[in-house]
């Protein structure tokens, strides 16, 4: 049998010729290169088209608050992978970045799912329409025993300051806060049910705001991806200038085996 | 036996109380949210400083221009991957970065191991020195059968109008040019020697201008994996509205086995 | 503040001393190598226990099935990354292994998960039950508009070959049949339903007779993970021998972008 | 421009028909299912061919040596990692993966090109040419300041229990045991220079064995990532049952960043 003709296929990201390189329409060395930032850049290939100004700074401030959170699973599994390949920076970025799931980042998801799956009733308008979803939310979730995407935080109580900030950049920038009223509805509703301080967290502003900003839910995950890159090689290399990674492995296997020997 | 008591660790990236998330020393939401870029922060994780503005422009550009090259094999895999686990964009991004290896980015790293690798002998500032050096490199890679990390392209000729601009964006910016004119003479040397056609391409541009920022060459090809990985999810997000990976990979598997059938 | 008490931690896989290693209470060096083979040290591996003759032999069928399904996205994704980076035979196999998601080797757990879901009701000794149970199954799907994890195959029609000859081997050894004839409702009432041909496939036999062996659902795509780890590294072998991500990469490159140059 | 032809490509591992499925040239379904190993089955992938019936014994016992090495820093990534992403169990495994690296896994490889880079001047035979071989090997490591890779065990000494029974099981099985004689010719000599116990390690072995048994060296680290693949899978599982990646964090965490705070 003979192999079969190859169907069309067809990238519009970028393309080159001997002289020029075009990336979603623009010149990438005269009209990008020293004029347009990273984070402008990474707007430019999730929305196809430049950030404005004011959405320059609410996207730049979402993906930044993303970029660092400390020693999380990630930055350990980094780390310790750059352990055993040290050869293999980009093995030990990407180990990293296979943690962020649904526990972690994927609550940028869930929190933009919520955002986005609202029936189109004007509830950003209506406070006692938004109140009302906000309370169908919860108790939802109250019932599935689920927990609420981008609520709740071990450490940042009664505020997680980089969720206030986030909205209120937002807010400068003059774009519109439904999507932040909404989630403080849901909170106060929540810590109404349960007792409980519930922080709107980092995730779920970003997952409110980026939906402002017109990001699909679920694409929203990518944002913690790209910007936890950029993290993680930070980690590899503090850790090449102070080993923590040695140590953690260390005292963990002699102690996950020191009831046998 | 007992376990062994914990050895001390320590990180200094960042750190939390309630109210306050510290990164690098930078109050993350008074000081950075909204004001810095992506690309300025990713300068901070690299650096442990914020970048001068002049350095500002200069590092966005290089890792600007290494987010986006078009359907590389990482790109294709970020797609294929996504076809198989279309629940997990960061396992889809993950796979495509494990091939920014030897081949590929890791030119980045060969092109900044020259420059910094010389001895301090002046040649900055000596132009027989500097050629002499070229000569060296090119003679010595040449005995070996080694390629030039950062030398020649398929597509762009004479010149890799990346390169060129990068280049002219770190001089504009008051930089020091001194490893642009060693790789423009490693060039000339090379094109002596071979009688090809051997343009200093992106890679070897970046790996020249990240010597001169202070990029230890060791950590250089961190440029590439942190900007490809927001280059892999727009490559996830056009196979979503515009399959590709499905009819490459159903034209390979028909086409590489019809031998037999 | 100091540094809390580390929590208690314990594993009880391995452990050794000076001149011994045991693994799930078995001497490796004197009671294991050279006694076990591999696919019975994986089932050590996720029962904690060796397994009988009989479930020796079925086990080691259900994993010598997934080792090779061809040039699959994963098979594809291994090539091409190994073609970026030589250097990380690790890289490649990982980079292959993020493709086990949802659309392929979760078709296993999705069909362990039928199996397990059923109600303690008898339904294995009750055939008029058990056409009860897959009818609920099939309609649920439909109304839902789902399809049935492990029916259906492109090519092998009207039955996957795999999947007969692993339902007779688990005959052959004594298991009981009961999820077999499941799948074989299921399939009847979905062909009835739908008028399509929809053989079981190899993951729908595999879910169900991983299912009879005990293997919990929410483990069972691990042994399409264990066993593909194999077979990617025989695609990464023969790439080095006769490349084909190369030629794969290059057409993709030059067709997609073919209208813009 | 119009698309150009695409080029011939070509895989020979696979193919089938509706009712065949066939690996290597043999018959699934009818010549493997139920009749071959996990183990076999991964020397077929290997070799293009099934073992004999002594290369399988020694087979299966270098690959079931390489499953499970303890709480190891691929142990801890793959825990760490379903912490994040418990959705995606290859995630999981790729991560832990991702460590088989440079430090650990790669000294079967280097062991295996100790083995397989020596001329071929009869030293198999001639024991003062295999102690001269030894000898040259252990001083220029010593003159590049390198160690031998499969020399040396922090726990296992003055002998590695798996190493020992490994080389008893090749020369049980009727195998040359020349490569088992350079390499105790190896730490006899790097004993002597150094005065430190030097055990020939399990990955020392194995890169030896594997070597006899025609494995090229720059091969052998697949064996450790197929079999650890499997490995990894079992801590996944161990760690939903009793969870040690958690306080291993929380500890890390905690423990980091206490001198801040």
């Amino acid at each position: 049998m003979s192999a079969p003709e190859p169907r069309p296929i067809r990238s519009d990201i970028a393309w080159s010729t001997s002289d020029r390189v075009v990336v979603h329409g623009h010149d990438l060395p005269d009209d990008l290169l020293g004029k347009v930032g990273l984070g402008d850049f990474a707007y430019l290939v999730l929305f196809k088209t430049l950030p404005s100004p004011h959405e320059s700074v609410v996207f730049n401030s979402l993906v930044v608050a993303l970029v660092e959170h400390g020693l999380t699973p990630s930055a350990l599994v980094s780390r310790l992978t750059a352990l055993g390949a040290p050869e293999s920076l980009q093995g030990a970025v990407a180990a990293g970045l296979l943690g962020l799931g649904d526990t972690f980042v994927g609550t940028i998801e869930g929190a933009a799912k919520i955002c986005q799956s609202l029936p189109d009733d004007g509830w950003q308008r209506d406070e006692a329409l938004l109140r009302e979803h906000a309370r169908t939310i919860v108790d939802g979730s109250r019932a599935a025993r689920k927990s609420i995407p981008g609520l709740g935080h071990p450490v940042h109580k009664p505020n997680d300051p980089r969720a206030e900030r986030l909205f209120e950049i937002a807010r400068e920038q003059g774009f519109d806060d439904a999507n932040e009223r909404l989630f403080r509805a849901i909170r106060a509703r929540a810590e109404d049910a349960t007792g409980k301080v519930l922080p709107i967290n980092a995730t779920g502003a970003i997952g409110a705001i980026a939906s402002t900003l017109g990001v699909p839910w679920d694409i929203a995950r990518g944002l913690g991806v790209m910007a936890r890159a950029i993290g993680l090689v930070g980690h590899v290399l503090e850790d090449r200038e102070r080993p923590l990674a040695k140590p953690v492995w260390n005292d963990a296997e002699a102690r996950s085996t020191s009831h046998r020997s």
